[in-house]
């Protein structure tokens, strides 16, 4: 198997699969912290591998593939697995690149706890001796997805998520109104000398967008004016410090326009 | 690893169990159709066991454990292991017997989804090395029962559940109205000579009572005038026909009474 390393999700997936056969490391972007993607055509494939696994978009490190890597135009047969837990049905997808896709469904489609997983069909029934009958996609699929007591209420809820996806205007609505989101930030991070963004501009998260001040010191007060201004969340994860500003399909627009306006102020009162 | 066989949810355990060990049958009640409890004295234990699992209550043949086995008495010192979804917080449990107990929520604690286990220190760190980690209760345990993202709804909602218990006189007040209501249903049923329970009475299921009619050419007729008395899920499982009612905590006296009052009227009009 083959792992393309671009944060922690993709660090974590590689060393649970390390646990069930040889998990190899195809490209990583750790030597730099994690502020870009390597380019699909450097990646060390085995001529044997089983997949080729990417993590779609990283929430911790602010990273996201925004075109998936044709596998097939590497030479590689082997499908491509995704983690789309993170940016699921905030973009459009070309499933003809992808193999298999699953997440958790708690930042896009419904409360923690569901997942979703989507296989194509000819690689199903080839589970391993030891895995757990419930993450057997062939006795799922036999069982329509009901082979153990499904997360009814959750799934009521991811579908009434659906619901409201539809009602406004499906995932090209969502993806033109996220990429107005995420623009609106970076564009004033890149035109603040008190914030930075350090992810290079073609693989920069619409989901999570991660920034520094300049000036350390002021987090504490920076994090305290936001709060102050209703603008939660904002401490960065603990494994990069710094902010961070997750913009998912529920973030409405003006919550990153009132952000932007905050971010504009607390810079005046540094000058 | 042994098994005792009381009904469908310890064989699926069985059957489960089998992918990852030597799983052996010390004894099963298959023979009469799961309709009583193999003595504990009976049970063919292996001298090197690692440990015996049994399902608190079977809810598709509406057998319960009423005691748990006293493992040591019988000089095995492998630990219990006990499915207890179908009636966890609806009875006391002596936990002295019990190594580990797991269960899903969904039947008296919460939404489905929702899973537990109780398990003594010392039998955690032993995981299988293909042991998904979300199952590997070490790790588990060391991040709190937060290692991987946690279903924060269902834990709310059960989090209400147990302050309803609470409120309600806890388990105590729990089992005595759980006793109150099955022993009511339970006595009607006998004294009937429409309906029949063929479980043995020292094992009967509080939370789970399979009936049948004497004259199942009236079943459809049965469960027509139930529903037009409000009285839902009476049919039994699949598996097993007849009909079942689930009297679970959320259950009050209240609706087992309206059952019973069907249950004669029902029975009168068939004279």
């Amino acid at each position: 198997m083959d792992f393309v390393l671009t944060g922690s999700w993709s660090q974590k997936s590689l060393k649970e699969a390390e646990k069930y056969g040889q998990a190899h490391v195809a490209a990583s972007s750790q030597n730099d912290g994690f502020t870009h993607l390597p380019s699909p055509k450097t990646w060390q494939i085995g001529s044997h591998t089983r997949y080729v696994h990417i993590c779609g978009n990283e929430t911790i490190h602010g990273v996201e593939f925004h075109e998936l890597p044709d596998l097939k135009a590497l030479g590689c047969d082997a499908p491509l697995v995704v983690d789309f837990s993170s940016h699921v049905a905030s973009r459009s997808v070309d499933w003809s690149r992808v193999g298999l896709a699953f997440g958790g469904a708690q930042k896009n489609l419904g409360p923690a706890g569901l997942t979703l997983v989507i296989v194509r069909e000819d690689l199903i029934g080839h589970a391993l001796a030891h895995c757990p009958s419930a993450f057997n996609y062939q006795l799922v699929a036999d069982n329509q997805s009901m082979y153990n007591t499904p997360p009814t209420y959750s799934i009521y809820i991811a579908g009434l998520v659906f619901q409201w996806l539809k009602q406004n205007g499906g995932i090209a609505a969502m993806e033109a109104r996220n990429i107005a989101k995420a623009q609106l930030l970076y564009d004033f991070l890149d035109s603040s000398s008190l914030y930075v963004n350090k992810v290079a501009k073609d693989c920069r998260s619409r989901m999570n967008i991660p920034f520094y001040l300049r000036d350390e010191s002021r987090n504490e007060a920076f994090l305290a004016g936001a709060k102050a201004a209703n603008l939660l969340q904002l401490k960065g994860h603990k494994s990069v410090g710094g902010m961070r500003a997750s913009l998912y399909n529920a973030m409405p627009l003006e919550g990153v326009q009132a952000l932007v306006a905050y971010l504009r102020d607390f810079e005046k009162t540094q000058a």
